[in-house]
């Protein structure tokens, strides 16, 4: 490991790097059953509404765990015991989904594409009319495995044309990619504190359909995470149902307030998209080539090609870049050889400049060419 | 709310108050997959093995979440589909993991005395010879709800006589009361972050019998949830299988070698100790009484009888100790009118005798005599 004392600029999905102000948040120890406490939470709950235009009709429930423990208490809570759900799977995190409906007796179908291939609306259609059974659909808006944009606008509007129920896991791009819910119909839309708002890991949350919420009582199969109950004892008491990491809280209470004050959505989705040009136009020098098409990359994580040397080791490049004070992420394609970077968190288009260099020396000093590598 | 700038001191059973070095360890952003946030979490582990005397038979296994989800997840994991457990309920804590394991759809019997009482190993044998389907006994070491302590030692040696798997609930007393593996036999032992260790809530911990999670494969009906995922997984790679709580983890870390530093668990017991004695001979001097015989009071969490005055109103009597910089609990028993203190956490006996007297304060304020309250 190096020495260098500076903490080295996290490249990778969330945990992501958090501003100064958002850790020392953390500095403070609250009582969870204290009003100062709860005027947090009630806050928070309100700005993630505002970020999806969804106080009309949602409300937030936040949830304690990582962002995969808010998608199950979504599932587990939203679908009636003898539902179906649909799973559109192009990656890691649709399996899962799927892979968490299958593992609570519920029943589920999944339609799989390549993970450079979205599923389309009329594919959507398709299934929908095909199978009548089908009572909810489950779709990944970017599927963090490549980095791939899902499209869910149109999907969501032939959900919603067929009746059907929608759950949309929007971890990594909600914050950054618009999200309207006067203009994508959702009933649940599930992300986690420690991505594109900008705060530390540790809880997710959900916007739901209040009136799909009102009558999921006694659905789920978990006390833990009974989205249903967290819900209804909040709305009671303004406290968490269980200990709540407060700390996480507050750092994420704060996030949100530096996110409001940067422009919301429109300025973080113009920041990233900052970052991820800086990014592509270094990868270009350098010889090294993205995954996908930039016609479906979403400006948050992107997936490279390795290059193609003998050279080439993934740990060996890993902890060079690392040395040199950024923390890049593995692929997770098993048909090519990859690796991730991310272009979120509390970074600007001056840091992804300098990963570039860094990228760059330590592919030189794995004795790579980094120009016009063929 | 105080304009007072210091933070309060938390006098609750968690989150409680930590100290400045475990808190300044949140003001680093880790990368998950990173070796060195890897070697934390192998550290972590170990030590709190070591705690439990416990690296002979058993592993450690954490889980993201509050005290609950562990608890879910090591029934949810542990419990064979056909299982049939035994739940010693005095208080909300027991209540809480008999409802968990009915939700999950495996069988539960319930064996209840009142709030102040414990269930005895004799108890235990009965029921356990009067029906042999019983697999699986759950206790709860110092049941929060009073902080009564239940008769640990005594009802696991049993428990293992008639070889029935046991799982503790030791959240409120891991790391300040003695619990040593060699002499109360169990197979799962759950406990948190933010408890006596003193570190943020937002994790929690499993210390389960590796010979039992090895054949738990395939048992549990949640992903998130799922232990033996989570510990094969974490085997494997050195990492968490869904994104860590990592300033937590970090800072639980930090907590971890504090403790150690301290003296370990006799130490943390000590200061307790002193803690619970300069509280209750303030509590005294007010003429309050405390709910528990002390002959079954864990130094952990004390249940007060509210004084016995018309001029008594919990909320306006917690609003102005806690102006004078102290956090209570309110009480969680419905045939008393009680409030409850805790003697855990980053304070000493100097900070106990400060909050009497905030306490003395407070109650003089709302016109109640404090000495001799009939």
């Amino acid at each position: 490991m190096s020495l260098v004392s500076r903490d080295p600029i996290l490249l990778t999905p969330g945990p992501l790097t958090t501003s100064l102000a958002t850790k020392t948040a953390m500095l403070r120890d609250w009582g969870s059953w204290d009003a100062s406490f709860n005027a947090i939470t009630i806050d928070m709950r309100k700005h993630l509404l505002t970020i999806a235009n969804a106080h009309d009709n949602h409300v937030c429930v936040p949830m304690q765990g990582s962002g995969t423990f808010s998608i199950e208490a979504a599932i587990n809570t939203l679908l009636p015991r003898d539902s179906h759900m649909l799973v559109l799977i192009n990656g890691a995190y649709g399996k899962r989904m799927a892979k968490i409906i299958s593992m609570m007796g519920r029943k589920v179908s999944v339609f799989e594409t390549a993970d450079d291939v979205s599923a389309t609306a009329a594919d959507v259609e398709r299934l929908l009319e095909s199978d009548r059974s089908i009572s909810h659909v489950g779709v990944i808006h970017c599927e963090t495995s490549t980095g791939i944009l899902n499209p869910l606008r149109e999907i969501a509007q032939i959900v919603a044309r067929h009746q059907r129920s929608l759950i949309i896991d929007a971890m990594s791009s909600f914050g950054a990619l618009e999200i309207d819910a006067a203009k994508i119909p959702f009933d649940a839309l599930i992300a986690a504190s420690g991505k594109c708002i900008e705060g530390p890991p540790g809880m997710g949350f959900v916007l739901v359909r209040k009136s799909v919420l009102e009558q999921s009582e006694g659905n789920s199969t978990s006390l833990a995470l009974d989205l249903y109950d967290q819900w209804s004892y909040m709305e009671k008491t303004t406290q968490w149902r269980f200990t709540p990491p407060t700390h996480i809280v507050a750092a994420f209470h704060q996030a949100l307030i530096q996110f409001v004050a940067e422009g919301s959505q429109a300025a973080r989705f113009a920041r990233y998209q900052k970052n991820y040009e800086a990014l592509m136009a270094g990868m270009e020098e350098l010889g090294l080539k993205p995954f996908l098409d930039p016609k479906i990359q979403a400006p948050i994580i992107v997936t490279m090609h390795a290059p193609d040397s003998s050279h080439y080791d993934f740990k060996r490049f890993y902890n060079s870049v690392r040395d040199k004070g950024f923390i890049l992420y593995p692929g997770k394609l098993t048909q090519a050889e990859t690796f991730r970077i991310g272009c979120i968190g509390a970074i600007g288009a001056e840091e992804m400049r300098q990963a570039v260099h860094a990228i760059g020396d330590a592919l030189q000093e794995m004795g790579i060419k980094t120009k016009n590598i063929e």
